[in-house]
């Protein structure tokens, strides 16, 4: 880890750069699974299986039976865990999804409004990896769930065994998916975009992947399909001062850096006295790590950064825009209101990051790279849209449609100024 | 105008197809412009704009001044229309603005919130062509502006004496702009992206534009800025039944039909009998209009469909997601709850869309393309990011903990667990 001891503002841009990442250079090879999917469809999907994973399957889709067998598949332990995690995801996901205002008349004679509707299909992509991510499957399904889409169609991996790992199954089941394929890659996203003869088109598409997943989710966009987020790797911010013990600073730090040798971690405290200890804690830890390869090569690109200033850290803060922010201050509370950047934002000494990656209810599909100075974290708005509505009666129309006429006339819109104009028209009569 | 009588339903995917059009083909032109204004800064937006403007200017940004003076040069009557405009625009987006939940004791000890946060810096592009369209400039700036945020950047293309249209600069001011440029086209959409020494970068970009604009902000995309909605030709579907006056679904249909010789119109009856009635007060009304020429050719290719079956007629306004829907019939209301796929409603025979597109208070920049499946309108939430914030207590942790600690294991991130264990082993001391 680098330490900036009190940097200039200048070099900030520098400290906040995220690794430069174009997901677009892999385009060619994107458009050409695109094309072979569109061309071929089913069969170009279990070609790409097979090359991809090493599994020759029979079919793409997982079985109802084979969904409901899960239960029966995952640990006790697992299970529970799952069920309350699920609950308080769907608890603070119901209590802030849209709510709409009641018909406004905006002025006598026009009323106006908005109601919600689900997006009715929807895919939800889960990376494969050394171990199942079912947590992602309740973060992305849960919310589809409550937002009341129609489809909610789910594509990861096959194992070497062509299989679907059980608890993915299972979190699927829980989570109201209502169909799983066993799809991974790029190809598994071009079959969400385009439609196969198995898997259906969706309307948007969610979740994690590698930069070829990433790159696909953003041709798939440039082809009319919605995607979730910009993806990056991910990151955390801590904000820490001297009243956390620099062990925890250091777990949540190291939690962060296992997730990849291109996660970015950053630590900012007030006082350059807090630095030795918070070092002496990382490297401690970071020994027992299974993960200990990957933590490490995250580490060397992360930063501690000692700024004195108070408003400066928030500024700073703010300018890197971190997808996770510990605040493991004394007056964590406080800061709130200046927060402006960030994705998902955590208490005190007692909220690590894991807490909200896994259970504590908020969702964990967050902006990395710095998005998150214009985007949210995943909510059940993502899997609606509002429309709006207008009546207006003939008296409302008496007295808007003149204003829309001057304005269209203005606007050298003559036939816009027809709509209104043949109907006051009629009126008159 | 095509007729389509009782068409099948595998026959609606045709009827319902938008002209294809792949913005990335256009990529490298600008690519090109993004380079050199990355490298040159304000001189190459310059010389752009004398290239594709004509014009050679000393200073892209609008002096206060030249805002300033805007007031006496707009007639009266156009600024007493912009100004109740504005008020309507004002009042729906604030009654509809996100609403958060109060925070939620998810479990004992977890407390979790959402907060709004304005997108700190935002940038409008308002297309030149024919005539001013002051009307995009208060659609986008008023949510901007309820929305909170501090920098709001208008760009719009200088007029042939470098100028920028008094009702443009007026609407600006009235409707909270911070910054307007003489600046358009691909130059625009990279300066706000990449910033240059005058011109702000931004976070997000907002507005119409041709397809040069359209490709230069999905290229901004790609490169981290966010956008507001992928573009297409504007388009309305009107349901018409017996009792609305033919001509006025000619005059609504033509008023989309003259936005542009790409616009598409779709009228749907039930009844054969009202076809001829309102082919024949299209071909009145069309002949009066200035813009015939360009309506013409939009109506070349849009279509009359003739549907008897109830459902049939809503599954076919689902299935072609309208960016505006009229719905002009005697049961409009009973057909709310079946509208899902759709930009802005209108309902009854005196809502015509031109009151939307002006003053009604709804906005006007809406999903056209069949993107209505998966996007809406533009509205404050757009110009808000969602923060999530959790505050766990020790005992709430010590809850919580272990079902984290389970699925960090399972997922075989044990860092994850370590941020956990750590805090609940210090604890138990």
């Amino acid at each position: 880890m680098q330490v900036f001891i009190a940097p200039q503002r200048k070099q900030w841009s520098v400290i906040t750069a995220r690794p430069a990442f174009d997901a677009s250079q892999l385009f060619p090879s994107v458009a050409a699974v695109f094309q072979a999917v569109e061309e071929h469809g089913d069969a170009a999907l279990l070609d790409y299986t097979e090359q991809f994973d090493q599994v020759r399957l029979s079919q793409l889709r997982i079985n109802t039976s084979a969904l409901e067998e899960a239960v029966s598949e995952v640990p006790e332990k697992l299970k529970t865990a799952l069920v309350t995690a699920s609950q308080n995801i769907r608890t603070f996901h119901d209590a802030n999804r849209p709510r709409t205002a009641a018909p406004l008349e905006v002025q006598p004679g026009v009323r106006c409004w908005v109601e919600n509707r689900a997006i009715e299909r929807v895919g939800l992509y889960i990376p494969g990896g050394s171990a199942p991510l079912f947590s992602t499957v309740l973060m992305l399904a849960l919310p589809a769930q409550l937002a009341g889409c129609r489809e909610i169609v789910l594509c990861t991996p096959p194992d070497a065994n062509g299989e679907v790992p059980p608890a993915i199954r299972y979190a699927a089941q829980q989570a109201g998916v209502t169909q799983v394929f066993a799809l991974g890659g790029m190809q598994a996203i071009a079959a969400m975009a385009l439609g196969t003869e198995s898997v259906p088109r969706v309307d948007k598409i969610f979740g994690p992947g590698n930069a070829y997943v990433t790159a696909a989710k953003q041709y798939a966009q440039l082809r009319g399909v919605a995607i979730d987020l910009p993806a990056g790797p991910s990151e955390l911010l801590v904000l820490a001062d001297a009243q956390v013990p620099p062990a925890f600073v250091a777990a949540d730090l190291l939690s962060q850096a296992e997730h990849g040798p291109d996660s970015q971690v950053i630590a900012v405290v007030p006082d350059s006295s807090l630095i030795d200890p918070l070092f002496e804690a990382v490297e401690t830890q970071l020994k027992t790590l299974p993960r200990k390869n990957i933590a490490q090569e995250a580490l060397a690109a992360s930063c501690i950064v000692c700024l004195p200033d108070a408003q400066d850290r928030l500024d700073f803060i703010n300018a890197y825009a971190p997808e996770h922010l510990i605040l493991a201050t004394q007056n964590a509370n406080e800061l709130v209101p200046g927060i402006v950047n960030a994705g998902s934002v955590f208490l005190g000494n007692y909220s690590p990051e894991s807490a909200g990656d896994y259970a504590s209810g908020t969702n964990h599909t967050l902006p990395t790279n710095g998005f998150a100075r214009a985007y949210s974290g995943v909510s059940v708005a993502d899997f609606q849209r509002q429309l709006t509505f207008q009546e207006i009666t003939a008296d409302g129309l008496q007295d808007l449609g003149p204003l829309v006429e001057v304005m269209a006339r203005e606007e050298q819109l003559e036939a816009h100024r027809q709509a209104v104009s043949i109907r006051l028209q009629s009126l008159k009569k």
